[in-house]
Order: C-alpha cells, then structure tokens, then sequence
C-alpha cells in the first residue's frame, strides 16, 4: 500500500482522525480469527448470511450516490457500483454461499440483524440528509476497510486458515485496483466540495464523525458476526 | 430595506450574480400590473389558483428542508415554516381565493401548470441531491423575492390597484421579519458549510446557478400567471 | 379505551400480527419499572437523554411523512406533528430534564446510541423506500405504544413511583386526542391505498413486518435505557 | 407487437386512460418529421443536446427505483438500467452527436430547458413521495412510447429519411427485448401491490394520472425539440 491511503490524502485523514475505532475495526477479533483459522464456522457463516442482506442495502446506498452525482464521473463511478454490486457480488456471495452448504433459499430468508440494519440505514440516511461527499465519508469505511484488512492478511494470514478465499477476494488486484478508482474519486469529490485545504473546511468534523460512526458500525457488524447469531 | 439583503450578504450576493434574471423577476410585467392595477383579473385568478397548488409542494420543499437540517436552528426554523405554510397561509390562501369567487374545490380541482410543477419539483430536487444549503439557494427566490416585490411595491404602487391586499401581505411586518429570520438562517447555514468566505468555495458558482435557475423558475411562474390558462 | 385501538382497526390488527413482539415492548421490564418505581434512576437518565436525541430524527422522520403526503389532511397533520414535536415537545423535554439536572449542554453533546440510530433511520428509511403507508406502519408502534403504554400505567402504576410525571404526560387527554386523530389518519391512509379489505392486499404483510420490525427496535431501546449507558 | 402491449396489461390500460395524449405523444409532429425526413435538423439537433442532459437525469430516476425496489428482480433491473444508461447509452449518445458536428463540450455546456427540467425532476418526484410502482408509471411513457414509436417507424418512414438510424436504435430487437423485460417487472409490480384486479384498487386513478402528466411532458419534450432552441 502506498503512504498514502488508496492515493486519497482525504481518506487517510479520515482513518487516522477515527484511530482507535478504526484500529479496532480492521484488527477486529473477527478479523484475527479469518487470519489465524480460529473464527468458528457458525461465526463465519452467520456472518456470510448477515452480508448478503447487507449487499442489496449497499445496493441501495450506491443507488443514492447516483442519485446525488454531481459530476458525470461520480455518477458513471456510482452506477458502475450499483451494477456490479447486485449484478455480480451478489451473485459470488450465493456461489460462495452454496459452497459451504448456505442455501439461496436460506439466504433470502434470513432476518435482518440489527446491527445489520442500523449500519445500513445510517449509511442511506447520510445520503438524504447530507450531500453526495456526505454519503461517501459514510460509505468509505466499508469499502476501504475491506481492502485494507484482505491486504494485510494476505501477508500475515495463516495458510492453513479456511477463510483463505474470502481474504484473496479482498487482497485481489481487482478490488485493490478498484479501491484506488473509488479513492481517487473521494478525493476530487472532497476538493470539488471542501476546497484545497479540506480539513480547514467548517465541514470537516461533521465529516469524520460521519466515517468514525460508519467505522464504529463495522466494528458491531463484527461483533454480530462472532456473536453467531 | 437594509444595505444588505434581509441581513444576509451570501443572499445578497446570489441575488446580485442573477443580475439580469432577478432584475427580470422582480421587475416582471406580472409585477408592474399589480403595481399600476393593469393587470388582467383572469391572469390574478389563474396565478391564484396555480399558487394554491404551489403552497403545497413549497411545504413538501420546506419538509426536505427539515429531513437536511444539520442544527437545531436550522430543524426548528424550517419546521414552523412546514407549519406556517400548509396551515395557515394556505388558508388565508383559500378565504382570499372566496373571497373573490374562487371556491376551494375549484382550486383543489385546478390542474397543476407544467411551469409550476418544473418549479417546484426543481426545488424538491435540489434538496433530494444536494444538501441543506443547496435547498436554501433552490427555495431563496420565492421567499426573498417576495419580500423585495412586497416592500418596492409598497411604496409605488398606485392607490387604485384592485391587488392592493396581496401587495400589504408581503409588505407587512410580518413578512419582513420572517424574511430576516430567514435571512440570518442562511447565511449561518452557508458560513457552516463553506467558510468565512463563501464566494471563495469551489461549490459557490454551483449555488449560485441553483439560485439563477430558480429565478429564472420564478419568471415562467409570472409568465405562466399573464397567459391567463 | 375502545375495543378498537385509536379507532383505526388497521392499527389494530398490525398491533395483533405482532402480538408477542408488541406484548414485550408496552409491558417491558423498563416499562414495569416505571409502574412500580424499581427502574434505575440512571436508567430512566440515559433514556431520557438518548429520547432527546431521538426526538430530533422523529421529526425528520414526520418531515418525511409531509414530502409524501398524497391529501391535503396527510399533509397537515404530518406538518403540525413536525412542528409540536421539534417547537413544543423538545422544549418539554429539555425542561423535564433540568428539573432532574440533566442540562441542556449534556443533551445537545450526548452521543446517539446504536438502539437509538438504528429505529429513526430505519424509520426515516421506510419513508424513502415507501410510500407514505409504509412510514406509518413504521411511525405507528412509537406514537400509539407510548398511548397504549401511558393509558394503563395510569390506572395500575404505583402512586409512590417516581416516574409520574412521564405517566401522566402519555396519558393525557391531550397525547390520548392526539392518538386518536393519527389513528383516524391511519385508518385512513391505509383503506386509500389498500382498499376496503385491507388485509388482503398484497401489501398487507410487508406492513406487517414494517410495523413489527419497529417494535423490536423499540424494544430494544427500552433495553438500551435498562443498561444505563 | 403482441396484442397486450410489451406483454403488461397494466401498462396497456395506462396508455388507454391516457388516449388522447398518449395519441398525441407517440404520433406528434416531432415523430412524423422523423419518418418523412421533414423535420428540421436544426430541431433534431436541439433535441439530442437536450436528450444528453436528459439521460443523465432518467439515470439518476432509475437510480431511485434501485432505492425504493422491494424484490430483487426490481433491484437486478433498475440497476441494470442505472449501468447501461449512463455507462453505455449515453456514450453512443455522444458518439452520434459528434458524427453529426455536435461536440461532447457543446453537450456538456448546453443549458437544460425548462421542458426537460419539468420531466425528469417530476419523474424523480414520483418516485421520492410514492413507492417502486408510482415512480414506474412515472417511467413507463419515455421507456415505452419510444418502442412503439421506434417498431411504428420502422415500418412505416421513409427510406430516405436521415432519421433511419435514429428509428433503428428504438426498433431495434435489444430495444424491443428490454421493452419486453421492463413490461414484465411492471406487471409483477403492480400485482404485487395493487393485486389481481390493478383496475379495482383505489390507487388506479392516481397511477394513470402519473402516467398520463409524464405523457404530457413527453408531447413538451417534442414541442421543445421542434422549437429548435
């Protein structure tokens, strides 16, 4: 990884103005269990299940990126999201899924966690109430948390863990790629909006507080996920 | 009125970069009749009615507005307008329409103009896609607008006008001071999001050209209230 | 009260599809602790400061229900509840909590729980996933539970409990007015968009759920106040 | 086509309520101009600039309906078109704007008129106070109107016309095949809210009225392409 996080100097304030919540996120129990093999199969599949809902809301949440554009390049970036999002991860997901015995029909039966729920929810909800920079200081924490956590275990993960698909599907060159197609994209959003000097910008705290709280949220979403149920 | 517009130099300056459309909307022929009574009683009814229908959506606006507000000034002020507007002005609104043999069924009957339905849903639309400050550029003109046409008019306005009534209700008081509230709201509402020196920010020309288009709205309105259907 | 909760049977029969779920949020050990007097004075502090902020997203949430208004009532009874709620009831609140020294300061710098975010944004979320039903059927467990809740507290609370206060705010003629006019608007609302029988529209389940899934979140924030922080 | 248009009988019973304007939409001087080759093309010229502008609104309309979408066959499709409209439609959109001498800067700067404006931030509208189905009968007459009018045309317009690969775009089987598709979800649509008997429910009347105002704005999209500025 660069010095700079996905070249995005924008972003990399964000993490570090969300250090400790942010340390807990991407070195979450959790994560340490993908790496070392010791996350509990029913831990892991909860969690599998707890991530296809949360996909069609991301869905959602993409679909308000588009729908808040204001340049050609935030809107055909967004579009391409919500496209692949739904139209091919999804599709993954039920692949991986059924692998592992997780049925399409279980899937789409599963109650919503609320943990799940209020991550989700808060993310749209940075979309209607703020702007489209607000809604991505809410996404972002998901998008390059994931990226940042599949590069680092790819590393450090044991090779015998089970979860060695899931940490290649995050340290691959594709999303690694995409991560710096969608930081680049925060980053112009960010001057198009904030100016050159964005955290002198009146805006800026409301905007960390935005991605620490969707980092915060993440961290639940682990614990929902250990919690195996 | 003051040097500066309802206390608000960022309104002030949105007005003054519309130069040419604000002159032609507060100045519209639609204007000058009711200053000098020549206007056509069938274009007062038909903007009437429009109006009734206008009030509906600009409270639909004005929710957005309370979906978006980032403070408590901001949630409050727009929630007694949200009020204001669909319970009382909308009433003096339909006695005033009586009043002068327009019944209300005939004015919940009317069929909404397209110019004011592009009006209106522009503004509803610069909420949903922007933040609360580009709302506030969208719902300005009508507002402010108003309250300038209300107050020159007051002073000009032959004494024989049969439009004497809608003249002393945007004059009055009233009207003007809510213009003022309005008018410190958002200029703080625009300091929060773009600085000391707003004119300095990378979005100013973007709200200046939401203000300009609806004025330029707001000039189809009048337009649409002369062509008397 | 009458046979038929706030006059509306719809309400009533979302109320009996979630039966168990409904049982446990108006008779939850929060709530029996505010019958009886056991419930921790720092319980009922945490709640009532985490209410404060909740009151602020319920307003937008009823913002909301203004914007999809589809009749003149829908939008003024949605409009007066967005102005009571942030012009009248906050200001209660605030005063509320002073008297129990809890300043005004420590509301506004409070930090939202996650119980707390995850009702109002999936409230304010089926009002844009929706239409203006399924915002009721999301608004509809907080604002006739605390009725439902206040009305038999009334009767069977202790008269030595500290919480009198509170009780006797809920079971007021007027919260017990206001009940019935919503109920009537619900009522309403529903057969406009589902019919005459409206549990046999295909709807019907979805709202269901809605209503249920706003159940368990205030459960769970009647939970969030039991803990205390 | 098939007697039930696009294989939807909802959708063909919105075109009939819609009779004379629907008449008026799909047979307007603007299409006859195409098939006898006499339109101006200073008009067509106009009409693609603004058609550009257009696109990336009805992006953005299609992005709502992946918000509001309740299955996931609504969310599968609406995301489709959210990708293909932006990502691949609007780029054939520029490559034929330049074949013809219209520069993608000259599409970039061109100022939207107030006819287009009216229609895509109605159609955005529909879907932001309504649900997934009144935002689709807000949708249909551009998505549907233009596969009648492009299989009308191909059999029936002057083989001299220059307008051929403008009318081969909308008959073309891809065109006509999605048509098919998007009727099908609508259908399921509707039935999955209004029932078995669409016709019979007391949201009909409003849903044909959305349709018919979006039809109505269509026969304003033409009038403005033929008044060529």
């Amino acid at each position: 990884m660069s010095a700079v996080l996905y070249t995005s100097p924008v972003l990399d304030r964000w993490c570090k103005a969300s250090g400790k919540d942010w340390a807990a996120y991407i070195g979450h129990p959790f994560v340490k269990g993908l790496s070392d093999g010791t996350l509990p199969e029913a831990s892991f599949h909860h969690y599998l299940i707890q991530d296809y809902i949360f996909l069609v809301h991301f869905t959602r949440a993409w679909a308000m990126a588009v729908v808040k554009s204001e340049s050609l390049e935030e809107t055909k970036i967004s579009a391409t999201m919500v496209d692949t999002l739904i139209n091919v991860e999804i599709q993954l997901h039920v692949e991986t899924c059924k692998n592992i015995g997780i049925s399409e029909e279980r899937l789409f039966l599963a109650e919503e966690s609320f943990e799940n729920l209020a991550y989700t929810r808060f993310v749209i909800d940075a979309g209607l109430s703020g702007d489209f920079l607000d809604l991505m200081a809410a996404l972002a924490p998901c998008v390059f948390g994931y990226g940042v956590i599949g590069a680092a275990l790819e590393k450090t993960a044991s090779s015998n863990t089970p979860y060695q698909e899931w940490i290649k599907a995050y340290a691959s060159k594709d999303y690694q790629d995409l991560c710096d197609v969608l930081g680049s994209m925060v980053e112009k959003s960010a001057l198009a909006r904030l100016g050159d000097e964005p955290e002198k910008s009146p805006r800026w705290n409301a905007l960390c507080k935005r991605f620490n709280t969707a980092t915060r949220l993440e961290i639940g979403f682990w614990k929902m996920g250990l919690r195996g149920h």
